[in-house]
């Protein structure tokens, strides 16, 4: 029997224990899936609502075999899979979505800006630097200031410093840890946006409306979706996204982060192979939500609907925020949606809430 | 620290191992609560969704202890849940929701009909038997043909046989097994509704719109709601949802199933303490749906609202009809529903599928 497209009774495989996987578990229990989840803890958010977790670190092959007995299509809630787990799963005949090609992109800035470019997607100007004097030398090539980040890691603001000088970009290069790094030029845009896109095993897309989305501090705090644009914003927004399903060979949602520029113009800040914060909101503005679509693409299922009967304000609950629970129940409008996760810590996403509104 | 209102992190008991309890696991889940799952079978829908199961009989003392000990709300997916049981919770210092008042009337067909007309909700005429000469001489009496149903157990149809001459009364007394039986008139519905109502910790309550049912077999096939009806009837459904749910003093949800008389009148079939299948529609047609007011009513959060935006056609799938998953799933106006049962029997709820529709 061939493995796709995976019957609903089978057991799906998520690497990842976090609100991402617990998400994508509950939409795949909903389509009478089995889940089974990897992950170093053996207490995590997706893992208690999943059938089975398996113990491990990602890169573990004990682990990778015991998942592969269970689960013959596997996905992931983050891009730093190590790529050796995906071959090796691969290798022991598992369906692995999205695939290697996208998780390679997304997880080497250089690589994903040098993608994006080549698929008529345009970025900011940017240059590669693996060494202090490189760094001193591009950012005085590409004029002050830059924004540097490590090549590889980092999320939510971590693991990035702006140099206001090239004179500063050695040290900037050390406290980074003096890894391989990007240095962006800064983009002066008006709004960020993003859109969420999805595509089937047979090549089919479709695409949610684009998010508006505020950061503060690196980390998102609120989408509101379905963003006001013009139609031009969301063609252009519609064209990327579709270059990018297209030129990854894609399976699976993807996030993509955009910045809008003064004069109309998208620019891809960054994509991220998985379901992603900002398409939330799609869980009740939508009738078939992000992680489904995920969970139907990568298990081989046609991909359904994405238009919205409501429109969405997402707020992010971090750390103590989290709290307010019994006050935003009491919300008629507001949709409550908590990760279970043991610890409130500051600046920890607990959960969001999902504000409806007309559309 | 009191239990009540139930804090996101903690964990929920449910009795009962198939899709009811695997619909609100995932609901739960959704909120932030761990479920622990009490189930005879180590394997059950319910269980693979749920951080912990606990493998035993619904009156087995260790179990119920072992479920106590994890979680201090506890909640169920059927109604014949052992009394016993719930006053074993509660001396373990668990709240137990829907409360014992409610098991004792929908466990006994003729405390139900009692209770109901004593709360002046309409149902209609009745009679017990406790032997088959009982039996022969109330069938006499209120005058053949007679629905004559086991006081206890029995659902989906199961348990019941039409009688249609006071002579056959003692053979079909024998065939449900010689228990005590109830006897009723027929009813000359021109239609069969339902109605979904949920009473919260503080005696708020909230009530869905009707929907309308319809039955082959005894099963039910298709539930169409908002359904279409007069004021006046949404009226006294509401009437009557309200005087259940305050005559039980309820917690959680209750499905109220309704006979709609050429009159106009409506009587009472029966009352499920419990998310119910004709509520199945509220998950696509609601922003929260039957699953997760039964699960804020338990934990004693605030209810939602309960506000349709789209009317939906409910089809239950039985049996083989959920092999026609991939079909379903193709529909852009269909939402699937699986219920991760290992065995496709004959007439079994495998799944149920929501098909959207304007308002």
């Amino acid at each position: 029997m061939p493995t796709l497209p995976l019957p609903p009774g089978s057991t799906l495989g998520i690497l990842g224990g976090g609100q991402l996987g617990r998400m994508l578990a509950l939409a795949a229990a909903r389509l009478g899936f089995d889940v089974a989840v990897l992950e170093r803890d053996a207490d995590s958010p997706a893992g208690r609502a999943a059938a089975h977790t398996i113990v491990g670190a990602y890169d573990d092959p004990a682990a990778l075999e015991a998942l592969a007995a269970v689960a013959k299509v596997v996905t992931f809630e983050f891009e730093n899979v190590p790529s050796d787990s995906v071959l090796k799963l691969q290798a022991l005949g598992v369906e692995v979505a999205p695939g290697p090609k996208a998780l390679a992109v997304a997880q080497d800035r250089i690589a994903e800006k040098q993608f994006l470019n080549a698929s008529g997607a345009p970025t900011v100007a940017f240059a590669a630097a693996d060494t202090p004097e490189e760094a001193v030398a591009a950012t005085a090539e590409m004029g002050a200031p830059v924004l540097m980040k490590t090549r590889r890691e980092g999320y939510d603001g971590k693991g990035q410093r702006w140099v206001e000088h090239a004179a500063d970009a050695a040290a900037a290069f050390a406290e980074l840890g003096s890894v391989p790094v990007i240095l962006e030029a800064p983009a002066d845009f008006v709004r960020e946006l993003s859109i969420i896109a999805v595509r089937g095993r047979d090549g089919a897309t479709a695409i949610y409306p684009l998010a508006e989305n505020h950061h503060e501090g690196g980390i998102l705090r609120r989408s509101v979706a379905p963003a006001q644009v013009s139609e031009d914003l969301a063609f252009q927004a519609e064209k990327i996204a579709a270059r990018v399903l297209k030129g990854l060979g894609y399976v699976g949602v993807v996030g993509i982060e955009l910045f809008e520029l003064k004069d109309g113009q998208l620019l891809v800040n960054e994509i991220a192979p998985r379901v992603h914060n900002t398409g939330h909101w799609t869980q009740d503005g939508c009738a078939v939500d992000q992680f489904e679509q995920h969970i139907r693409a990568v298990a081989g299922w046609p991909l359904g609907p994405t238009t919205p009967h409501a429109r969405v304000e997402m707020l992010n609950l971090l750390g103590d925020e989290a709290h307010a629970w019994s006050k935003l129940a009491h919300e008629p409008e507001t949709r409550v949606h908590l990760y279970g996760k043991r610890e409130a810590k500051p600046g920890r996403k607990m959960g969001h809430v999902n504000k409806l509104k007309g559309l």
